[in-house]
C-alpha cells in the first residue's frame, strides 16, 4: 500500500552538508507556492517565511542558532514565522482591532506555519533538495527578530537549511507505531516493552557508541546508554527559558 | 518543475463529506508509520495520535468540536496531541525529572505533532482518502482530554476527520506568494496591492455571495465584503480564552 508521495516521505533524512551549488529564487518560490496549498486555519494564512541567502547574514544566523556550520554552508536559510502582523495591518485597514492576548492566537499560527513548512520540506525533498529544521532559531529570538526585521506579532518558530545534499545521511529508526498510535482512548499499556525495543534498535545503530550508564537503583550496576537515558537527560535541562518574554515583546501575551 | 509529490500537494482540498465505507486500522497504521519518518526535534517524538472510530465517541466529539456533522460522519477521527507524558514516564524510569515549566517544552511538542500530522495528511490524500483539520478540538479541551483519557503533559492540538471523499470540493485560492515570502529581511512593501488582488480573487469565487459592507471612513459608501473584511472580523473576536488554564492543568505552565 504505497504511493509516490509515501515513497518520498520514507526517503526523508535531515541533511546538514551541502554542495556549493546555489538554489535559485524561482525554486524557493515554487516550493513555497506549493506549500501554500496546505490547509490553513479559517484560510487566515498566519505565516511568513524569510529566505536568507546573504553570506554575512547566514553567518550571523549561524552564531545565533548554536554555531551550526550548516547554516553558513547551506545556500539558503529559511526562517518560518508565525505571523499575525499581516492580519493586524488588515484590521487597521478595515477599522477592526485584532484580539491577540490569549494563548490561542499564537498556537493557531504556530500550527499554521508548521503545516506550511512541512509541506515545503516534502516538496523540496521531492526535487532533490535537502535540509534540516533548526529549532535553535529560538535560542536567541530577540536577536533573530532584529536581524530579520520581523515586525510585532510575528515570531520565528523554526529555521531550515536548504541546499543540494553533499552526503546521504543514514535514517534514524523511530518508535514502534504502537507507542504513538492509540485507539479510542489514550493507552500506554505495552508502552514499556515498545520503548525497550526501541532502545535496543537505537543501540544497534551505534549512535551512542557503546557508552555505559548506571542502572537507576541498581547499586552500581552498569548498562548501555540508550535513547531513553539520552532523551531523559536532554529534557531534564530547562531550554530557551526566555521565550515567554520575547513573545510578550512581540505582542503575544499568552493570557 | 514538478514531481509526483508536488502534484499531490497541489491536489489538496479539505473534505467534509464522506462515503460510509470504513477506513481499516491497517491503513491508519500505515499512514501514521509513514508520518513518523518526518523530522522530530532531537528525535524526541513528542506526539501521540488517538484514532477514534466508535460512533458514540465520535458523536460526543462532534458536540465538543462545534457540532460539526463531519465528525460524526467520517469513519475515523484523529486527535493529534502534543505529548510529553511519554518522556515523563521515561524520566521516571531513568531517575530524571523533566523540565516542563516554560513555554518551549510545549512549543517544541506542538511543532513536532504538526509536522507529523501534515505528513500524515499528505500520505492519506495520496491514498485517495480525504479529511479536514478540526481546530475546534481546542474549543472544549478539558472535556476532550477526559473523553480520550489523555494523561497529564499531553494536549490535543488538532483534530482531523478521515474517510473516503463523497464530494470533490473546490480549492480556495491562496495569497500571492509574494505576500508571505520575504527575501533577506521581512518586507511588507507591496503587500497592500497583493492583498487587494487576493480580495478580488476571493470575491470572484463567489464565496462571500455578493455581500456589501461600509467602506471604513467612507461616509456611508459601500463596497464588496471580501476576504480582508471577513478575516478582520473573525480575528477581532477573542477565541478559546480558556486554553491557558487547561494547559496549566495538564502540566504546561508556560512560564
Amino acid at each position: 500500500m504505497t504511493t509516490p508521495t509515501i515513497e518520498q516521505i520514507f526517503r526523508h533524512v535531515s541533511v546538514r552538508q551541502f554542495s556549493p551549488e546555489p538554489v535559485s529564487a524561482e525554486l524557493v518560490e515554487s516550493i513555497v507556492a506549493a506549500a501554500q496549498r496546505s490547509a490553513t486555519s479559517s484560510n487566515l494564512q498566519m505565516y511568513s517565511v524569510v529566505a536568507v541567502t546573504d553570506p554575512a547574514r547566514r553567518a550571523r544566523l549561524s552564531e545565533l542558532c548554536g554555531d551550526q556550520a550548516q547554516i553558513a554552508q547551506a545556500p539558503v536559510f529559511l526562517a518560518w514565522c508565525a505571523d499575525r502582523s499581516r492580519l493586524n495591518r488588515i484590521c487597521q485597514t478595515r477599522g477592526h482591532t485584532q484580539a491577540v492576548e490569549h494563548v490561542e492566537p499564537l498556537l493557531v499560527a504556530v500550527v499554521d506555519v508548521a503545516i506550511l513548512m512541512q509541506t515545503a520540506t516534502l516538496a523540496a525533498e521531492s526535487l532533490g533538495l535537502g535540509g534540516c529544521y533548526i529549532g535553535a532559531i529560538r535560542n536567541n529570538p530577540a536577536e533573530v527578530i532584529e536581524l530579520l526585521q520581523l515586525p510585532r506579532l510575528t515570531f520565528p518558530i523554526a529555521g531550515m537549511t536548504l541546499g543540494w545534499p553533499a552526503t546521504a545521511p543514514a535514517q534514524k529508526p523511530r518508535l514502534p507505531t504502537s507507542a504513538i498510535l492509540h485507539w479510542e482512548t489514550y493507552d500506554d499499556e505495552g508502552e514499556g516493552e515498545a520503548l525497550r525495543e526501541y532502545d535496543r534498535t537505537m543501540a544497534a545503530t551505534g549512535i551512542y557508541q557503546g557508552r555505559q550508564v548506571a542502572v537507576p537503583g541498581g547499586e552500581g550496576e552498569m548498562e548501555d546508554y540508550g535513547w531513553m537515558e539520552h532523551s531523559a537527560r536532554r529534557v531534564s535541562q530547562p531550554q530557551r527559558t526566555g521565550l515567554r518574554q520575547v513573545l510578550g515583546e512581540q505582542g503575544f501575551e499568552l493570557r
